[in-house]
């Protein structure tokens, strides 16, 4: 069983906060990208008055069977170690959170190593990583759900309004395209990239990978199987987490390549899932302005960035604050007795 | 007599803080704009281990004679109730300064209004506006003078190694778009847009304005000539302000259109200048794309903002914080025990 998830559409309360918005003493329109989040956030939280409290962004880990095919520039025991340095606090993702005041979880979801008891790591591990979709499904069915119920449990026991999402896992942008080529019917080679650092060689042998795994599984067409089919622990975490955020009404900052992945996987399921979503930025990985664009969708920042750890979520927060801010503390033409536009 | 701007190029340092950033735990230029900002902040502060401190913005305002040629969709009283406003606290770079912990600066370099002793406000009154340039020179070589020197001294009294910039004044896209004509040589209508927002015939009429002006001035072309014939004491006032704050090797944060203005007159007089700029936003007023590209710079973020105020300033200081901050904080790969790219 899935969340249901309503759209934030309110021809009423959009008009009232247009107003709100254009009451500012500003020309009309010019704080351009802010006021649609401005816009949007206040519909999300049905209010003029919105706020953002606790916000928080999950890590998810996990190991890929499909490694095995020689996909990625790093060996897989850099997913671990990586869950290692996020857990010591030297990662990109902890200076960027610690920074905005955003709270930092770090899940297990599926890497393929034992951490044992570690401060600060939420165990949630379906299995020692996915196996080879090269060779057979990723996950079984049951092991694609379990997946889905850890990240809507993670996300029913979280305080917050806003949550950012991020990943770790050598050989996830090798899914994230599989995922991507499945469910936007875009061709593979416009869905796979470089990822950590591919040659061109190695991009192309990613590419046969992908079509000749998705060539052995020719059947499989509903979202969930393609996610158990030739995604990852981390994205159905992911996906899962997602979906029971967007139903509790939270603010969801996507991230990139992968975390889009995850969220096109959800938007299938629940299209106004959309309704609560910042992108955060475009990735410079070569997929993700096609996948942003097939969701219809306009990322904030364009940075060329291409690390994942959720970096984009983190990094857009201080925007998101800036359209709360400037909408509930700019004062309007009429409270600072400044002169509306007089002339064409 | 203007102050010397060394470059900051230097190629030991720049090969030892591109290593440094190399040797973060994240696949190589995965930050990408990001390590851009590291680098060019470790070369303006000549260090390894920058520092951001005691941030500031300066919000330059003025009004401008052109403004009865009807440039403008706001009346000109519009300049001082928007002191008024950044007085009171209410107006946008308020809330952005606020929110992002940047002092503000509020300066009258030459509105037409007598504010009186005002908690505040700083008092570099000029004149009380320029002159009209479609009839004789916005300024005396003196007032341009003058104006540039006291933009100086407010550098110098402070502290900080972080400054912003930011104006106010009704008709200065008029006199930043004559600016750019005159020192990038491109059209006169590549130059001009709506500002705070003029109908396509009210563009039309601006650019005529202007044409009128440049023809009625044909012999000026030295940059402070130029500057005294068509800018502003806002304009001029930022610019003596950049000048000197770039000896003095901080980090310039460089908004929108007018900004940018008052920057390509600085840069013709010390092209090094731009060493030390970031280019915070692009803004949606036209002219500033092309400003941008004529000056070879790319800006951070790409927001749609049009409204100045140093708002694109404050807003991408959390980027430039980031950048510092993953540079100082940031495990190696040695220091974290994580593998290194292994395959091409």
């Amino acid at each position: 069983m899935l969340p249901t998830i309503l759209t934030t559409n309110d021809a009423t309360l959009a008009s009232t906060l247009s107003n709100a918005i254009n009451n500012k003493t500003k020309p009309l329109g010019s704080l351009g990208r802010l006021e649609q989040l401005a816009l949007q956030i206040g519909l999300i939280q049905q209010t003029t008055t919105p706020v953002l409290y606790d916000p928080a962004i999950i890590v998810f880990a996990a190991d890929h069977g499909v490694v095995a095919e020689g996909i990625s520039a790093f060996p897989q025991d850099v997913t671990w170690q990586m869950v290692e340095n996020f857990l010591s606090g030297g990662a990109a993702i902890n200076v960027f959170a610690r920074q905005n005041n955003i709270a930092l979880q770090i899940v297990d979801a599926g890497v393929n190593h034992e951490f044992g008891e570690r401060n600060g790591l939420i165990h949630r591990k379906v299995a020692s990583g996915t196996r080879n979709f090269a060779q057979r499904p990723a996950m079984t069915p049951e092991q694609c759900q379990l997946a889905i119920q850890n990240g809507r449990a993670l996300v029913a026991a979280l305080s917050g309004n806003v949550l950012g999402f991020g990943e770790m896992g050598i050989g996830n942008t090798t899914a994230a395209a599989a995922l991507m080529h499945k469910l936007t019917a875009l061709p593979v080679a416009d869905c796979v990239g470089a990822g950590t650092g591919l040659s061109a060689d190695g991009i192309r042998h990613k590419q046969k990978v992908i079509e000749a795994g998705v060539a052995l599984h020719a059947g499989v067409n509903e979202p969930l199987d393609v996610l158990a089919c030739f995604g990852g622990f981390e994205i159905a975490t992911m996906a899962g987490a997602m979906l029971e955020a967007a139903a509790r009404r939270k603010v969801l900052l996507i991230d990139g390549f992968i975390v889009s992945s995850a969220l096109l996987v959800a938007a299938r399921l629940q299209p106004d899932i959309l309704d609560y979503c910042v992108f955060s930025h475009q990735s410079d990985e070569s997929g993700h302005a096609r996948l942003l664009a097939a969701l219809e969708v306009n990322p904030v920042l364009k940075l060329d960035l291409r690390l994942g750890e959720g970096t984009g979520a983190a990094l857009v927060y201080p925007m998101v604050q800036a359209a709360v801010n400037f909408l509930n503390q700019m004062a309007t033409f009429g409270s600072a007795q400044v002169s509306e536009k007089s002339a064409g």
